[in-house]
């Protein structure tokens, strides 16, 4: 393709988007909506609608133009005026606004996590606030009260700050604080699996692969860390099998039960793009 | 949404983009490439693949910044850098280009194609010479030949021109000739199918009356008038039941034959984005 693809803001944003839409296609997803099934409430087609919405937001955090936590804001408004599935890409914004901002580059998406400050983290707390997302509240600054937003400012306490309260309970937190290490690492993984597999089957494959290796954060939030660690086990038994009849067996058991490995799929998300810029599918 | 959205470049680009994921992803599509299935050479994901690549070049036509013709080369180059799965979007973008430059307003869609030279013929040949469209060529201005060319650049004849001369045995060409008409008339069915089947349901239905009503030109040009007329009759009386068993029973038989209504799908995804611009969806 270009020379420095990393510096064409379009080129950015379209593997962004691509990576949404590739990861939501990808099927059997255990316990995500896919090109094969919708939740009750939200459809396969409302993440198609969220990965068109947030495209100019991409090409702006490309052209890095304002803060982080302002981006992600936009990214979670225009993706809520696109669709009216609830929450879809909450945690893949958090993720992707970064890298995108970045173009990939790792140690450019760490700095500019580190370098965040507290209108960030007020950003931030806006945009959780209207992404509709199942879980009560991140950390113990209570979720948009008034009393915790005066916090932040008085005690100029930086989205990064935060994340590293919710590292510890939080995957897609974790990545900023350990430098996304594991969307890098998956990013090599799905570029090796989609080579063997082709691109539908190896991006399931890299799903249970990441899902058996990392208990989904979102689950234990969700259901309990006991539940998570069961639901890992039983991946790393089926990423070793690679039966997709099983594994879409194991998609219904999970959709049945209200299980959705939602941190997975966001990680997920960030490695396609980091392997799409890469030029490792 | 806003009040003018005709005139924000990236809503107009981001409608036609969904209007192409929406299209491909509704399933069953008789005999075309969808979510549950792809062609030997072609899978879902080119078509993925190609919808993102286009966007900077949607934003362009939006703009109105240079010819029909360049576009519609640039659309399918973009389309083809992304992807190695021949044509997905050739039709579609000949369509799409003039819409989108129009904002979806009709009478400036009209004004447009009417409007277009010759330099906008000679493109048009260069975007089809990559296109890997498999008929063997575009009415008697034989495909490419420096004759054809010359000949074009002499008589100053114009792309209208030439879709003129198509229109008989092409419908996308006569969408041109004929000011959108199936296209807009369309756009208002599908607004009212998904209102009443859903989305991925009601571009189905939509999908299976435009077919029972007019012949598919590209099947008629592959495998004769005569099948083309029968896959309609099939169409019209599947269309009436509408019965999602006996359509994929349908799509089986159109793919082992290897006849797909390429032209209904084309003329889907202009309808799509017409009824996203209105606001009909």
């Amino acid at each position: 393709m270009r020379k420095k693809p990393e510096s064409d803001p379009d080129l950015i944003a379209q593997a962004a988007q691509l990576a949404m839409l590739l990861e939501v296609s990808a099927s059997p997803k255990a316990g995500n909506v896919d090109r094969c099934h919708d939740y009750p409430d939200t459809r396969y087609e409302d993440f198609l609608a969220s990965s068109v919405a947030v495209y100019p937001v991409f090409r702006k955090a490309a052209l890095k133009d304002t803060g982080v936590g302002k981006l992600i804001f936009e990214a979670v408004e225009a993706s809520k005026r696109w669709h009216t599935g609830g929450n879809t890409h909450f945690g893949a914004f958090i993720l992707l606004i970064p890298l995108v901002m970045a173009g990939g580059v790792q140690d450019l998406a760490k700095e500019i996590v580190r370098g965040t400050g507290w209108q960030d983290a007020i950003d931030f707390y806006r945009a959780f606030a209207i992404a509709g997302v199942r879980v009560g509240k991140v950390n113990d600054l209570n979720l948009g009260s008034q009393e915790s937003l005066d916090r932040i400012r008085e005690e100029k306490i930086t989205l990064f700050d935060i994340f590293k309260i919710s590292s510890s309970y939080d995957s897609v937190s974790a990545e900023w604080v350990y430098g996304f290490e594991r969307s890098f690492k998956y990013a090599r993984i799905v570029g090796t699996n989609v080579r063997e597999y082709g691109m539908n089957d190896g991006i399931v494959m890299t799903f249970m692969q990441l899902l058996a290796e990392y208990p989904d954060t979102f689950i234990a939030m969700k259901s309990g860390n006991e539940t998570a660690l069961d639901i890992s086990a039983t991946a790393s038994k089926l990423a070793c099998e690679f039966d997709l009849d099983k594994i879409r067996s194991f998609d219904e058991e999970l959709i049945e039960r209200g299980i959705n490995p939602g941190a997975t799929a966001d990680m997920i998300i960030a490695s396609i793009f980091i392997a799409l810029i890469k030029g490792w599918l």
